[in-house]
This record gives C-alpha cells, sequence and structure tokens, in this order.
C-alpha cells in the first residue's frame, strides 16, 4: 500500500490523496509532528533530505515533491486515464499545467503563508505583490477555462487536481465572483475524490 | 525544427537550450524584446498567455513553462538516455529532482532577481530569507552529490541540467567551497552542451 508522510490533510500532501481517490488506489496516512520533531528524526530525513512533507513511499520508491509525487503516480496508474500517455499530442499541455501549477502558481501564492514574524508594512507588500502575479496567472487561466470545463481539452486530469489544490491559497486574488476559475473551482471541489480527501 | 522563444541566452530558456544541445535535436532561437511589447502580442500570447519566456514550439504543440518543456523533451527522446522510462525503478527520483529544481529550488532562488523597486532593509530581509531556504536545500543536495556525481545514481539525465541551470542564481548561498554541490557545477559547467548553449 502506498505510505503518505505529511502534518494535516491540508499541507501539500491534499493533492496525493485526492489523487490517490480518483485513481482508487489505497493507501495510508502517517501524519508527523513537527514541534515533536518528527520531521528531522534520522529515518524520516533519509526519505526526505528537507525534512518537508508531502513524502511518498510505494514499495522501495521513495519520492518528495508534490508535482513529482502527482506525475509519478498518474503516469504509473496510467490506464485510470489521468495522465495523457507518453505518445499523446496533449502530453507536452500537462507536463506544462502540471509544473506551472507548482512552479509558477504556487511558488507565488505559498508566499501568503510567510507572514509570521511580519510586520504590517511587509505583509501589505507582500499581498501586493502576489496579487500583481495572480494577476497574470489568473488572465491566461480564465482564458482557457472560458473555453473548456478543464485544462487538458479531453477532459478531467491530474493537472486539475494539482491546479486545483494551489487556487485556495490566494483565491481573494485568483477566484474572481463569477468568472471561469470560480466556476471550475466549484465543480472540483464536489468531486467525491476530493470531499473524501478532505483537500478543502 | 524545434522553435525557442526567450529574451536571451541566460534566461530559464538556457536549461531548454542545454539540453537540445545535449538530446543533439535542432533548434532555432526567436529572441524577443520585452520593451518592445514583443511579449504581449496577440501571436505570442496564443503560445504562452502570461506573455512570459521561454516557450517552445514543436510541430503543432506550443509548451510553456521550463520545467515541462525539459521534462517533455527528455521524454520524447526518451532513446538519447537524459530521461529513465516509465517503468525504470529511477523515474520516480528523476521527477522529483525536476520538480524540485523549479518547484522549489528556483522559486526561492528567483528572489535573488527582485531587488528592483526595493529599499537596501528589504533587499536584506530577502536575502537573509533566501539564505535560509537555500541551507535546507544545500545540506539536502550535498547529501545526495557526495555519493554520486549526478542526482541519479545511473548518471548524467535532464534533472541535472534543471539543477544546474537553477543554482548560480543564488551561488554565494548554495555552492561552497569544497562542497560537493561546487565540484558538480564545475563538472557540468565544462560539458561541452552546456558551453555551446551558453548556459554560464
Amino acid at each position: 500500500m502506498i505510505q503518505i508522510y505529511c502534518m494535516a490533510h491540508q499541507d501539500r500532501s491534499d493533492r496525493v490523496r485526492w489523487l490517490l481517490e480518483e485513481l482508487q488506489v489505497p493507501y495510508q496516512d502517517h501524519f508527523l509532528n513537527r514541534t515533536n520533531g518528527e520531521l528531522k528524526t534520522e529515518s524520516y530525513l533519509k526519505l526526505n533530505p528537507m525534512g518537508r512533507v508531502p513524502t511518498v513511499v510505494d514499495g522501495d520508491t521513495a519520492i518528495f515533491e508534490s508535482g513529482g509525487i502527482c506525475l509519478y503516480l498518474a503516469d504509473k496508474y496510467q490506464s485510470k486515464g489521468l495522465a495523457p500517455s507518453l505518445d499523446s499530442l496533449e502530453r507536452a499541455e500537462y507536463l506544462q499545467w502540471m509544473v506551472f501549477s507548482v512552479a509558477s502558481l504556487e511558488c507565488v501564492v505559498a508566499r501568503m503563508f510567510t507572514f509570521q514574524d511580519k510586520t504590517q508594512s511587509q505583509i501589505e507588500s507582500i499581498k501586493l505583490e502576489v496579487e500583481a502575479q495572480c494577476k497574470i496567472m489568473k488572465v491566461a487561466l480564465n482564458k482557457v477555462l472560458e473555453k473548456q470545463p478543464y485544462l487538458l481539452k479531453s477532459g478531467f486530469s491530474a493537472a486539475d487536481i494539482m491546479m486545483a489544490a494551489v487556487i485556495p491559497g490566494a483565491a481573494d486574488y485568483l477566484m474572481e465572483p463569477g468568472s471561469a476559475i470560480e466556476k471550475y473551482m466549484k465543480n472540483l471541489m464536489a468531486r467525491p475524490a476530493a470531499v473524501k480527501a478532505q483537500v478543502f
């Protein structure tokens, strides 16, 4: 069974759990307590030398980086149809959105979680930067989602899981009322697998 | 022929060009001028709705996000041996480092390029944050590279291209003199394909 090491349902393990629910692949959660030093034990650092979450163990394979984990799992269970095959015309677009969700969008969104020990003026300055970056990405995403209900024309994929798991972190800057992104999120948040995985 | 849209050799198109040189796949560069609005033309926004670089066009396929582009190209030319196959035991580790390079490392390193319009005290605060994050990643990377010359045990891969293209952006915080990372970088920077692609 696939083992997920995380701190809570709503950390970056959320997308991994959601994907596994969609794939109907059984998994087991291991909730680690940062305060107790459980992220820095010798045995955990062997799995993830950064002492971060999530990490997934699948037999002899240990892997970290949520985007990498989801790429790996969606390909491993490709017959379930959540990743286009290597020779699919949609493969490039799929990889683009999988990486965009973490490298472009989450890189910006995550700054909304760095307010601790900051002054009010520093927080305001971070918010302005996040807002400006989100604006560019929001326009691009809305353009795609006004044409089709999912990132890929062919339908729901692991790329939607990644994207929808990241968007709420900066909901104020990304989910304009009545926008295609808002509609997209409502649709995705209602998926039974997302509900079961307690993503939102 | 593969078309690369970029602003300069040393922007995030660097890793794409380097990979294509390693793969010995011909490509053509298109240098766009941001000041002239060439990133915001209707025709370019059709390829990349964010109006950013790099974007790659391969026949009917347009793809952005440097990490996604390199995943796509290394898989497309898998016979050249720069990406483990889907059923390889190293596939998970490969995906992990491909995503880590952009989503974890570059996300932090890129902040070193955001000093414009900042006060000296804001710049110092960014540098401290980058240094702290880089320290965690440096320790993890050195641990791997002390055991083996490349990220994967089996040898050089596209993951090394991604990582080595990102590291110099925060060289002061990542490349300690005499460290495994420094040795790794010296080795990679000397590769004929990297030199030809003008990455460093």
